[in-house]
Protein backbone atom coordinates (compact mmCIF):
# COMPACT_ATOMS: atom_id res chain seq x y z
CA UNK A 1 0.00 0.00 0.00
CA UNK A 2 1.03 3.69 -0.79
CA UNK A 3 1.87 5.31 2.41
CA UNK A 4 2.24 9.21 2.63
CA UNK A 5 3.37 10.62 6.01
CA UNK A 6 2.14 14.07 6.65
CA UNK A 7 1.18 16.98 9.02
CA UNK A 8 -2.05 17.90 8.23
CA UNK A 9 -1.86 21.86 8.60
CA UNK A 10 1.27 22.23 6.25
CA UNK A 11 1.39 23.26 2.78
CA UNK A 12 3.51 20.79 1.32
CA UNK A 13 1.76 17.85 2.55
CA UNK A 14 -1.07 19.23 1.69
CA UNK A 15 0.18 19.71 -2.17
CA UNK A 16 1.03 16.10 -2.31
CA UNK A 17 -2.40 14.95 -0.74
CA UNK A 18 -4.10 16.58 -3.69
CA UNK A 19 -1.90 15.75 -6.17
CA UNK A 20 -2.23 11.91 -5.53
CA UNK A 21 -5.70 12.04 -5.44
CA UNK A 22 -5.83 14.41 -8.60
CA UNK A 23 -3.69 11.28 -9.90
CA UNK A 24 -6.05 8.58 -9.29
CA UNK A 25 -3.77 7.39 -6.84
CA UNK A 26 -4.91 5.05 -3.64
CA UNK A 27 -2.80 5.94 -0.44
CA UNK A 28 -2.98 5.62 3.44
CA UNK A 29 -1.94 8.79 5.36
CA UNK A 30 -0.23 8.20 8.06
CA UNK A 31 0.71 11.50 11.13
CA UNK A 32 3.59 12.59 11.98
CA UNK A 33 5.02 15.15 14.70
CA UNK A 34 8.66 15.31 12.56
CA UNK A 35 9.57 17.84 15.14
CA UNK A 36 9.51 14.71 17.77
CA UNK A 37 12.61 13.92 15.94
CA UNK A 38 12.14 10.28 16.46
CA UNK A 39 14.70 7.82 15.18
CA UNK A 40 12.39 5.71 12.76
CA UNK A 41 11.23 9.14 11.27
CA UNK A 42 14.86 9.99 10.42
CA UNK A 43 15.73 6.52 9.29
CA UNK A 44 12.99 7.21 6.65
CA UNK A 45 13.89 10.99 5.90
CA UNK A 46 17.26 12.27 7.44
CA UNK A 47 16.16 15.65 7.02
CA UNK A 48 13.58 14.83 9.12
CA UNK A 49 10.59 16.57 7.57
CA UNK A 50 7.46 15.63 5.77
CA UNK A 51 5.74 14.84 3.80
CA UNK A 52 7.53 11.34 2.80
CA UNK A 53 6.35 8.95 0.46
CA UNK A 54 6.31 5.61 0.31
CA UNK A 55 5.59 3.77 -2.65
CA UNK A 56 6.23 -0.23 -2.67
CA UNK A 57 10.10 -0.21 -1.39
CA UNK A 58 10.95 3.36 -2.93
CA UNK A 59 11.59 6.51 -0.15
CA UNK A 60 10.89 9.48 -1.38
CA UNK A 61 11.37 12.78 0.83
CA UNK A 62 10.93 16.45 -0.19
CA UNK A 63 7.52 17.96 -1.64
CA UNK A 64 9.00 18.98 -4.83
CA UNK A 65 10.76 15.47 -5.63
CA UNK A 66 7.63 13.55 -4.74
CA UNK A 67 6.27 15.57 -7.47
CA UNK A 68 8.43 14.73 -9.77
CA UNK A 69 8.37 11.40 -9.16
CA UNK A 70 4.90 11.27 -9.33
CA UNK A 71 4.94 12.79 -12.68
CA UNK A 72 7.67 10.22 -13.56
CA UNK A 73 5.97 7.30 -12.59
CA UNK A 74 2.44 7.71 -13.57
CA UNK A 75 1.99 9.91 -16.71
CA UNK A 76 -1.20 9.55 -16.58
CA UNK A 77 -3.03 12.41 -15.99
CA UNK A 78 0.09 14.93 -15.82
CA UNK A 79 -0.28 17.62 -13.20
CA UNK A 80 2.79 19.44 -15.72
CA UNK A 81 1.53 20.13 -18.34
CA UNK A 82 2.84 18.48 -22.11
CA UNK A 83 5.43 21.18 -24.47
CA UNK A 84 8.47 22.19 -22.58
CA UNK A 85 7.24 25.73 -22.36
CA UNK A 86 3.84 24.68 -20.32
CA UNK A 87 6.28 22.60 -17.96
CA UNK A 88 8.59 25.33 -17.81
CA UNK A 89 5.53 27.84 -16.52
CA UNK A 90 4.17 25.59 -14.07
CA UNK A 91 7.42 24.54 -12.29
CA UNK A 92 8.14 28.24 -12.05
CA UNK A 93 4.76 28.95 -10.24
CA UNK A 94 5.23 25.90 -7.92
CA UNK A 95 8.72 27.79 -6.99
CA UNK A 96 6.54 31.09 -6.57
CA UNK A 97 4.57 29.40 -4.08
CA UNK A 98 6.70 27.21 -2.37
CA UNK A 99 9.69 29.59 -2.08
CA UNK A 100 8.57 32.83 -2.74
CA UNK A 101 4.82 33.34 -1.05
CA UNK A 102 6.40 30.50 1.68
CA UNK A 103 9.39 32.97 2.52
CA UNK A 104 6.96 36.19 2.53
CA UNK A 105 4.09 34.75 3.35
CA UNK A 106 3.66 31.35 4.86
CA UNK A 107 6.73 31.50 6.89
CA UNK A 108 5.24 34.85 9.06
CA UNK A 109 2.54 33.39 9.35
CA UNK A 110 2.27 29.59 9.28
CA UNK A 111 5.33 29.35 11.02
CA UNK A 112 5.00 31.61 13.36
CA UNK A 113 1.38 31.15 14.12
CA UNK A 114 1.61 27.16 14.12
CA UNK A 115 4.58 25.58 13.57
CA UNK A 116 6.23 27.15 16.91
CA UNK A 117 3.19 25.96 19.21
CA UNK A 118 3.90 22.46 17.89
CA UNK A 119 7.42 22.89 18.78
CA UNK A 120 6.92 24.72 21.87
CA UNK A 121 9.18 27.47 20.38
CA UNK A 122 7.40 30.29 22.28
CA UNK A 123 4.96 32.83 20.90
CA UNK A 124 4.33 34.18 17.15
CA UNK A 125 6.41 37.20 16.68
CA UNK A 126 3.96 40.35 15.80
CA UNK A 127 6.23 42.17 13.28
CA UNK A 128 6.67 38.61 11.27
CA UNK A 129 2.76 38.53 11.52
CA UNK A 130 2.34 42.03 10.54
CA UNK A 131 4.60 41.71 7.28
CA UNK A 132 3.18 38.14 6.40
CA UNK A 133 -0.30 39.85 5.98
CA UNK A 134 0.89 42.33 4.03
CA UNK A 135 2.87 40.13 1.86
CA UNK A 136 -0.25 38.17 1.67
CA UNK A 137 -1.81 41.36 -0.49
CA UNK A 138 0.97 41.63 -3.30
CA UNK A 139 0.35 37.20 -4.08
CA UNK A 140 -3.17 37.47 -3.97
CA UNK A 141 -3.22 40.69 -6.37
CA UNK A 142 -0.92 38.03 -8.63
CA UNK A 143 -3.20 35.41 -8.83
CA UNK A 144 -5.89 37.80 -9.97
CA UNK A 145 -3.91 39.00 -12.83
CA UNK A 146 -2.57 35.43 -13.86
CA UNK A 147 -6.82 34.33 -13.41
CA UNK A 148 -7.82 37.07 -15.59
CA UNK A 149 -5.57 36.23 -18.35
CA UNK A 150 -6.07 31.97 -18.10
CA UNK A 151 -8.42 29.45 -17.03
CA UNK A 152 -5.66 27.80 -14.62
CA UNK A 153 -2.97 29.80 -12.85
CA UNK A 154 -0.17 28.30 -15.68
CA UNK A 155 -2.65 27.79 -18.14
CA UNK A 156 -5.89 26.04 -19.96
CA UNK A 157 -5.17 23.41 -17.48
CA UNK A 158 -4.93 22.67 -13.79
CA UNK A 159 -1.41 21.89 -13.01
CA UNK A 160 0.93 21.66 -9.94
CA UNK A 161 0.62 25.34 -9.96
CA UNK A 162 -2.15 25.55 -8.64
CA UNK A 163 -2.27 23.03 -6.23
CA UNK A 164 0.78 24.36 -4.17
CA UNK A 165 -0.92 27.78 -4.53
CA UNK A 166 -4.04 26.58 -3.00
CA UNK A 167 -1.70 24.28 -0.54
CA UNK A 168 -0.64 27.21 1.08
CA UNK A 169 -3.77 29.27 0.90
CA UNK A 170 -5.47 26.57 2.42
CA UNK A 171 -3.13 26.71 5.29
CA UNK A 172 -3.40 30.63 5.94
CA UNK A 173 -7.01 30.38 5.34
CA UNK A 174 -7.84 27.83 7.96
CA UNK A 175 -5.87 30.50 10.26
CA UNK A 176 -8.34 33.02 8.96
CA UNK A 177 -5.44 35.37 7.25
CA UNK A 178 -6.46 35.59 4.09
CA UNK A 179 -8.48 39.01 3.12
CA UNK A 180 -10.68 37.03 -0.07
CA UNK A 181 -13.25 39.91 0.02
CA UNK A 182 -10.48 42.67 -1.61
CA UNK A 183 -9.50 40.22 -4.41
CA UNK A 184 -12.58 38.65 -6.37
CA UNK A 185 -10.11 36.72 -8.93
CA UNK A 186 -8.44 35.06 -6.60
CA UNK A 187 -11.33 33.95 -4.28
CA UNK A 188 -13.26 32.67 -7.71
CA UNK A 189 -10.14 30.50 -8.28
CA UNK A 190 -9.76 29.31 -5.01
CA UNK A 191 -13.79 28.50 -4.71
CA UNK A 192 -13.08 26.30 -8.23
CA UNK A 193 -9.59 24.87 -6.30
CA UNK A 194 -12.32 24.12 -3.24
CA UNK A 195 -14.75 21.95 -5.03
CA UNK A 196 -12.51 19.34 -6.44
CA UNK A 197 -13.20 16.17 -4.89
CA UNK A 198 -9.15 15.69 -4.92
CA UNK A 199 -9.23 19.06 -2.11
CA UNK A 200 -12.42 18.22 0.08
CA UNK A 201 -10.68 15.91 2.85
CA UNK A 202 -8.06 18.57 2.87
CA UNK A 203 -10.72 21.21 3.91
CA UNK A 204 -12.33 18.43 6.73
CA UNK A 205 -9.14 18.49 8.73
CA UNK A 206 -9.49 20.19 12.05
CA UNK A 207 -6.01 21.15 14.18
CA UNK A 208 -7.04 20.60 18.30
CA UNK A 209 -7.25 24.53 19.57
CA UNK A 210 -7.34 26.34 16.34
CA UNK A 211 -10.75 26.46 14.84
CA UNK A 212 -10.50 27.61 11.46
CA UNK A 213 -13.42 30.61 10.10
CA UNK A 214 -17.18 29.44 9.27
CA UNK A 215 -16.57 29.87 5.40
CA UNK A 216 -13.49 27.74 5.74
CA UNK A 217 -14.92 24.86 4.29
CA UNK A 218 -17.68 26.07 2.25
CA UNK A 219 -16.84 25.99 -1.47
CA UNK A 220 -19.29 29.16 -2.29
CA UNK A 221 -17.95 31.23 0.69
CA UNK B 1 22.28 32.06 -28.35
CA UNK B 2 21.29 30.21 -24.90
CA UNK B 3 21.49 32.75 -22.64
CA UNK B 4 22.03 32.85 -18.63
CA UNK B 5 21.10 36.26 -16.27
CA UNK B 6 23.09 35.25 -13.14
CA UNK B 7 24.48 36.83 -10.01
CA UNK B 8 27.96 35.70 -9.52
CA UNK B 9 28.39 34.71 -5.78
CA UNK B 10 25.12 33.44 -5.81
CA UNK B 11 24.61 29.71 -5.20
CA UNK B 12 21.86 28.94 -7.10
CA UNK B 13 22.63 30.54 -10.14
CA UNK B 14 26.36 28.79 -9.69
CA UNK B 15 24.55 25.46 -9.64
CA UNK B 16 23.16 26.17 -13.26
CA UNK B 17 26.33 27.60 -14.13
CA UNK B 18 27.85 24.27 -13.74
CA UNK B 19 24.96 22.06 -14.97
CA UNK B 20 25.01 23.46 -18.35
CA UNK B 21 28.69 22.82 -18.27
CA UNK B 22 28.26 19.34 -17.68
CA UNK B 23 25.90 18.71 -20.33
CA UNK B 24 28.49 20.88 -22.57
CA UNK B 25 25.89 23.55 -23.83
CA UNK B 26 27.03 26.70 -24.95
CA UNK B 27 25.88 29.51 -23.28
CA UNK B 28 26.04 33.26 -22.90
CA UNK B 29 26.50 34.59 -19.20
CA UNK B 30 24.78 38.07 -18.44
CA UNK B 31 25.49 39.47 -15.33
CA UNK B 32 22.17 41.10 -13.41
CA UNK B 33 21.53 42.64 -9.81
CA UNK B 34 17.85 41.57 -9.33
CA UNK B 35 17.67 43.75 -5.92
CA UNK B 36 17.82 46.63 -8.43
CA UNK B 37 14.06 45.26 -9.64
CA UNK B 38 14.56 46.69 -13.28
CA UNK B 39 11.65 46.64 -15.81
CA UNK B 40 13.34 44.25 -18.12
CA UNK B 41 14.57 41.97 -15.51
CA UNK B 42 10.95 41.85 -14.05
CA UNK B 43 9.21 41.28 -17.07
CA UNK B 44 11.62 38.52 -17.82
CA UNK B 45 11.17 36.87 -14.09
CA UNK B 46 8.37 38.37 -12.43
CA UNK B 47 9.34 37.30 -9.33
CA UNK B 48 12.62 39.33 -9.52
CA UNK B 49 15.18 36.34 -8.99
CA UNK B 50 18.05 34.87 -10.45
CA UNK B 51 18.74 32.60 -12.23
CA UNK B 52 16.75 32.98 -15.23
CA UNK B 53 17.93 30.98 -18.61
CA UNK B 54 16.44 31.67 -22.13
CA UNK B 55 16.78 29.09 -24.22
CA UNK B 56 15.69 29.98 -27.90
CA UNK B 57 12.45 31.63 -27.01
CA UNK B 58 11.66 30.13 -23.97
CA UNK B 59 12.23 31.39 -20.91
CA UNK B 60 12.63 29.42 -17.57
CA UNK B 61 13.07 31.05 -14.22
CA UNK B 62 13.66 29.31 -10.61
CA UNK B 63 17.20 26.72 -10.51
CA UNK B 64 15.08 23.78 -9.74
CA UNK B 65 12.73 24.59 -12.82
CA UNK B 66 15.89 25.03 -14.60
CA UNK B 67 17.49 21.86 -14.10
CA UNK B 68 14.34 19.97 -14.66
CA UNK B 69 14.14 21.67 -17.79
CA UNK B 70 17.42 20.94 -18.91
CA UNK B 71 16.92 17.50 -17.91
CA UNK B 72 14.06 17.21 -20.29
CA UNK B 73 15.00 19.19 -22.78
CA UNK B 74 18.62 17.71 -23.22
CA UNK B 75 18.24 14.08 -21.73
CA UNK B 76 22.17 13.12 -22.74
CA UNK B 77 24.32 12.85 -20.25
CA UNK B 78 21.41 13.00 -17.45
CA UNK B 79 22.32 14.64 -14.04
CA UNK B 80 19.39 12.99 -12.64
CA UNK B 81 20.49 9.45 -12.91
CA UNK B 82 18.25 6.51 -14.73
CA UNK B 83 16.38 4.41 -12.41
CA UNK B 84 13.48 6.44 -10.46
CA UNK B 85 15.02 5.49 -7.33
CA UNK B 86 18.28 7.19 -8.49
CA UNK B 87 16.68 10.03 -9.45
CA UNK B 88 14.19 10.20 -6.25
CA UNK B 89 18.17 9.91 -4.02
CA UNK B 90 19.59 12.84 -6.44
CA UNK B 91 16.23 15.13 -6.19
CA UNK B 92 16.44 14.21 -2.32
CA UNK B 93 19.65 15.79 -2.08
CA UNK B 94 18.87 18.71 -3.89
CA UNK B 95 16.67 19.80 -1.80
CA UNK B 96 19.04 18.86 1.16
CA UNK B 97 20.93 21.69 0.03
CA UNK B 98 18.82 23.76 -1.55
CA UNK B 99 16.64 24.05 1.20
CA UNK B 100 17.64 22.61 4.47
CA UNK B 101 21.49 23.54 3.85
CA UNK B 102 20.09 27.16 2.56
CA UNK B 103 18.13 27.37 5.35
CA UNK B 104 20.61 26.49 8.08
CA UNK B 105 23.78 27.79 6.31
CA UNK B 106 23.82 30.02 3.37
CA UNK B 107 21.04 32.05 4.54
CA UNK B 108 22.61 33.44 8.04
CA UNK B 109 25.87 33.43 6.21
CA UNK B 110 25.65 34.15 2.74
CA UNK B 111 22.59 36.13 2.96
CA UNK B 112 23.89 38.09 5.65
CA UNK B 113 27.12 39.07 4.74
CA UNK B 114 26.25 39.69 1.24
CA UNK B 115 23.14 39.66 -0.16
CA UNK B 116 22.61 42.12 2.74
CA UNK B 117 25.54 44.32 1.43
CA UNK B 118 24.13 44.29 -2.16
CA UNK B 119 20.95 45.33 -0.90
CA UNK B 120 22.16 47.93 1.23
CA UNK B 121 20.21 46.33 4.03
CA UNK B 122 22.64 46.86 6.59
CA UNK B 123 25.30 45.07 8.41
CA UNK B 124 24.85 41.06 9.32
CA UNK B 125 23.22 40.05 12.31
CA UNK B 126 26.38 37.97 14.06
CA UNK B 127 23.64 35.84 15.85
CA UNK B 128 22.83 34.50 12.68
CA UNK B 129 26.42 34.15 11.57
CA UNK B 130 27.16 32.27 14.69
CA UNK B 131 24.30 30.12 14.26
CA UNK B 132 25.18 29.28 10.62
CA UNK B 133 28.80 28.87 11.45
CA UNK B 134 27.41 25.82 13.91
CA UNK B 135 25.24 24.40 11.50
CA UNK B 136 27.50 24.10 8.59
CA UNK B 137 29.67 21.43 10.74
CA UNK B 138 26.85 18.87 10.89
CA UNK B 139 26.33 19.46 6.79
CA UNK B 140 29.74 18.59 6.25
CA UNK B 141 29.31 16.03 8.54
CA UNK B 142 26.59 14.51 6.23
CA UNK B 143 28.58 15.14 3.23
CA UNK B 144 31.60 13.20 5.06
CA UNK B 145 29.18 10.13 5.94
CA UNK B 146 27.62 10.04 2.28
CA UNK B 147 31.22 9.82 0.56
CA UNK B 148 32.37 6.87 2.79
CA UNK B 149 29.74 5.11 1.27
CA UNK B 150 29.75 6.10 -2.11
CA UNK B 151 31.62 7.77 -5.16
CA UNK B 152 29.81 10.76 -5.89
CA UNK B 153 26.90 12.06 -2.84
CA UNK B 154 23.81 10.35 -4.43
CA UNK B 155 25.54 7.32 -5.40
CA UNK B 156 27.97 5.97 -8.75
CA UNK B 157 27.83 8.93 -10.61
CA UNK B 158 28.15 12.91 -10.53
CA UNK B 159 24.55 14.04 -10.42
CA UNK B 160 22.63 17.45 -9.60
CA UNK B 161 23.16 16.26 -5.44
CA UNK B 162 26.97 16.92 -5.93
CA UNK B 163 26.58 20.42 -8.28
CA UNK B 164 23.80 21.66 -5.57
CA UNK B 165 26.25 20.87 -2.97
CA UNK B 166 29.22 22.39 -4.28
CA UNK B 167 27.41 25.42 -5.27
CA UNK B 168 26.96 26.76 -1.87
CA UNK B 169 29.91 24.94 -0.67
CA UNK B 170 31.96 27.15 -3.05
CA UNK B 171 29.86 30.87 -1.84
CA UNK B 172 30.92 29.82 1.39
CA UNK B 173 34.20 28.85 0.79
CA UNK B 174 34.82 31.93 -1.13
CA UNK B 175 33.54 33.98 2.46
CA UNK B 176 36.30 31.67 4.10
CA UNK B 177 33.58 30.18 6.21
CA UNK B 178 34.05 26.22 5.46
CA UNK B 179 36.18 24.62 8.27
CA UNK B 180 37.72 21.54 5.70
CA UNK B 181 40.19 21.01 8.17
CA UNK B 182 37.90 18.83 10.21
CA UNK B 183 36.25 17.10 7.71
CA UNK B 184 38.46 15.24 5.63
CA UNK B 185 35.66 13.03 3.39
CA UNK B 186 34.05 16.64 2.68
CA UNK B 187 37.56 18.25 1.53
CA UNK B 188 38.23 14.85 -0.54
CA UNK B 189 34.93 15.23 -2.45
CA UNK B 190 34.92 18.72 -2.79
CA UNK B 191 38.60 18.66 -4.31
CA UNK B 192 37.28 16.21 -6.57
CA UNK B 193 34.30 18.81 -7.63
CA UNK B 194 36.88 21.69 -7.85
CA UNK B 195 38.89 19.88 -10.41
CA UNK B 196 36.15 19.44 -12.87
CA UNK B 197 36.77 21.74 -16.09
CA UNK B 198 32.61 22.55 -15.13
CA UNK B 199 33.64 23.97 -11.79
CA UNK B 200 36.81 26.28 -13.46
CA UNK B 201 35.03 29.31 -14.36
CA UNK B 202 33.30 29.45 -10.85
CA UNK B 203 36.11 29.70 -8.73
CA UNK B 204 37.87 32.02 -11.19
CA UNK B 205 34.88 34.69 -10.45
CA UNK B 206 35.97 37.79 -7.85
CA UNK B 207 33.60 39.99 -6.37
CA UNK B 208 34.69 43.91 -5.75
CA UNK B 209 35.43 44.56 -1.87
CA UNK B 210 35.62 40.55 -0.86
CA UNK B 211 38.87 38.61 -1.58
CA UNK B 212 38.74 35.14 -0.80
CA UNK B 213 40.99 32.75 0.78
CA UNK B 214 44.22 31.53 -0.92
CA UNK B 215 42.94 28.05 -1.10
CA UNK B 216 39.69 29.18 -2.57
CA UNK B 217 40.52 28.03 -6.33
CA UNK B 218 43.44 25.68 -5.86
CA UNK B 219 42.34 21.91 -5.99
CA UNK B 220 45.05 20.67 -4.14
CA UNK B 221 44.23 22.66 -1.08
Amino acid sequence: MRRLYHVPLCPYCRKIRVALREKQLVFELVEVQPWAAEDWFLELNPAGEAPVLVDEDLVICDSRAIEEYLEEAYPQSSLFGGSLEQRAETRRLVAWFDSKFAREVSDPLWREKVVKRWKRAGFPSSEAVRKGAQAIRLHLAYIDWLWQERKWLAGDRLTMADIAAAAHLSVLDYLGDVPWGEFQGARDWYAKMKSRPSFRPILADRVVGITPPAHYDDPDF
